[in-house]
Order: C-alpha cells, then structure tokens, then sequence
C-alpha cells in the first residue's frame, strides 16, 4: 500500500449507512476520511446496512464486527490506527521525511489509541450503562454514578498531561499538522463529546484548530450524508 | 531507527526498579524486552525508581509518566505499541517481508491496544476502584460489583470474536509468529490476569504456546529481576 496503491486505487472505506444521534460524527471511519482528504487520495465508500455488521460479509473484512475497513488494490486492513498510519505513509501531507520525526508521530498515533482513547472510552461506556441498563446486565443504573468520578479523574488526567506536553503549542511534533494531530484530535472528540474537553482549555482551542480544516469538514460531511439519507427508513423503524 | 540503528546501538529502555505484586510481569516495558529478544538486539535498561515516574527527567522522555520509553542512538519514542513496531520494523524475526501481510501485522497491532485492550483495561481499572476506593473517589465500592458484569460482557465479546477470527491457528499472520502474536499474546495476558481468558480457550492455548518461547521467558525473567533486587527497601517501607 505504497503511494503508488494509493494513487492507482480504488481505494475503498467502510462505513455505515445510519447510526443513532449519539454516535452520528464519531464512528471511526471519519478518522480514515479525514486522512485521505487531507492525503488527496479518491475514494469510495461501501456502506454497511446498520444491523449487518455481525454478519459473514463485514466480518470478512473486519473479524470485531465494526467499521472500518480499508481495502487498497486488493489488500484489506482495518483498525483505524492502522489505516490512517498507512494512509500517512503513502503522503507528504500527514508525515514529514524526517526519520526521528517520523518515530515521534508513530509515537503520538499509538498514544492518541492506546493512552488517551482508553479513559474516554471507559467514561462512554458508563454512558451507554446507563442509557440501556438492561442491555448490560446493569441491575441498578445508580451504580454507575457512583463509578463515574474515578473513571472522569483518570481521564482528565491524562487531558492534563496531554496540555502540559503540548505547552499551547499547536501541532505535536515538527510545527505542521501531521497525523499525530489528526489522530490525537479525532480521539479528543470524544472528550468534547463527554463534555470533559473544557478541562484542559488549551486541548479545546486544539480541536477547535484543526476540525476547522477543509478535509475534516469534508470528512464529516461525507459520514453525515448517507446517515440523513437514510434516517427517514431507520428511525420510522425506531419509533 | 533502522536495522543498523538497532545492530549500532545503543538501545535503551525504561522499566521501573519496583512495583506491587499486582502489576509484577504486566508492566509494558515487557513488550519491548520481548521484541527486542526475538529480534536478537542487544539494549540496556534504565531504571526509574518506583515514585518518580512524575518527575521532570521521566516524563520528558514519557509525558504521560509511565515506562516504558525506547531510545536508539539519540532519539527516544514510547508507547509499547510505537516501540515493537518499530522494533519489528528493523527485525525479520518479527515481520515478513510481503507488504500484504505486513500490513496485516500492522492491524492487529493495533488491534490488540486499541479493540482487545480497552476493555480489559475498563476491567483492571475496576478492579483497582475496588481496591482503592478513597483514591479514585468510589464512595461505595458495592457499586463496582453491579457494573462489572456490563464489563465483562464486552471484554468476553471481544475475545470471542478474536476466537472466531483465528479459528484454533497458530498465529494471526502468515503462519508464523510475528510482532502480530507478540502484541496480542501480551494484551491477552491481561485477560488471563483478570481471570477471564478461559471464557476463550483457544486463545487461552494460544498465549500458552507463545508464552513459552525463549524470548519471552529471558524478557519477563529481565523485568522481574529487579523488583526482587530491590524488594527489600520498598516491601519494607510499605509495611
């Protein structure tokens, strides 16, 4: 999946056709989006019907019944780390050509996924305890209050190191965007969308920066579009 | 950080110099040693005593105050999973040389810390709510109990699926091991110290397998050996 894969395609992204309000702009094949927008990379899209992502067809291509999936030529990959990393690579416009650069944007790819993503999810899943209690063998949905202040000061301290390791600076690593940022302000939304951003003002103001880039806005315009397209046979189904 | 970067030298990691019973054998530096010992480079490590990962000299190497952190020549990454992969990437002994399945490696790398990991983590850092409830501000640690099982629901959902996905093989890649098994064995070792691992027992023969390589053994032996050195002064002073 060198550049020239890239560049030859097609190259092809899964996403879903509709999700629920609550996760409309934060499913992660935004992050893959965003990555080939800024890449200049064409693409298609190939939407999975909501409710089919268990089935033989998705979990072909992606074994954890989600998306997305990546596929260049004829190579499929998935993880979203993995396919915005491999994006990068195949662009000057995601990665400088400095080795130890390069190393350090690595780094922060895998900190955005693995160190900070972590806590949030944790904080997201106690929402989703609480919205649908049954569905998780939660017997009583007043537990979940009471655990939510030390998953939110884990979180919030990982917020805090984060802002003092970026000093108010605006990139995080070689003053330029690169998919470190991409990576660690697509995971930072999710702290926006916790209501807990507001916590480290400096990480706000970093989001704020870069989800005003053209590719990002293009990016969730493409996620949204099939959802508004297909919410009139979903959510009459809902009601 | 290339093959000859690594054969040059010197690499350095960071480990601790002590830690509690309960993270003995699960502190990440152990991913590196691992990789670092199938891949046949030698490195040194450098201890950060236990308390002082807070401190300005660790977190400028770790802003998230953890270890570990790699340092090859001059430059120093971390993250666990930034440092096998690049380990891997400067190693045959951890990836193959087919771009295809190269790039499988690289999604379940991230696979297993960014889908495998999360929800083992949520189950860990439960386990330490119960344990330390004055800490992380549980005001009733019955609390923990009723959301476990939501927990636990979603962290056997995934080993399940991962079951599934490997269908009794071997390994995740090309029929050899590589940094694949390397990183999902190590994240699957945090199931079995949860206790939950037999819920998969594929996966649960499949850590023992790799679990028993020469390489692994030499890693956990070099992370253990100095918390019994160094036992003594801090299991005297928690007392």
């Amino acid at each position: 999946m060198d550049r020239i894969g890239f560049e030859r395609g097609p190259v092809t992204l899964t996403a879903y056709d509709w999700v629920p309000d609550l996760a409309k702009g934060q499913v992660r094949d935004l992050r893959l989006r965003w990555a080939l927008e800024e890449a200049g990379f064409a693409y298609d899209v190939d939407l999975v019907p909501q409710g089919t992502q268990g089935q033989p067809e998705n979990l072909a291509r992606q074994p954890f019944g989600q998306v997305p999936a990546l596929t260049v030529g004829g190579d499929t990959i998935f993880e979203s780390g993995a396919c915005v990393w491999t994006i990068a690579q195949a662009s000057d416009a995601l990665l400088p050509a400095d080795p130890a650069e390069r190393a350090r944007c690595l780094t922060f790819v895998f900190a955005a996924l693995n160190t900070v993503e972590p806590p949030l999810s944790m904080m997201a899943v106690l929402r989703f305890f609480e919205m649908q209690p049954k569905r998780f063998e939660v017997s009583d949905p007043a537990a979940v209050a009471i655990v939510r202040p030390g998953a939110r000061m884990l979180a919030v301290q990982r917020l805090a190191q984060l802002g003092d390791e970026m000093g108010g600076r605006d990139h995080l690593v070689a003053d330029r965007f690169t998919v470190a940022d991409l990576a660690m302000v697509s995971v930072l939304r999710i702290a926006e969308w916790l209501g807990i951003l507001g916590e480290a003002p400096d990480l706000e103001r970093y989001v704020a920066l870069h989800t005003k880039r053209p590719a990002f806005a293009r990016a969730l315009a493409g996620q949204l579009a099939p959802f508004a397209e297909n919410a009139p046979r979903y959510e009459r189904a809902a009601r």
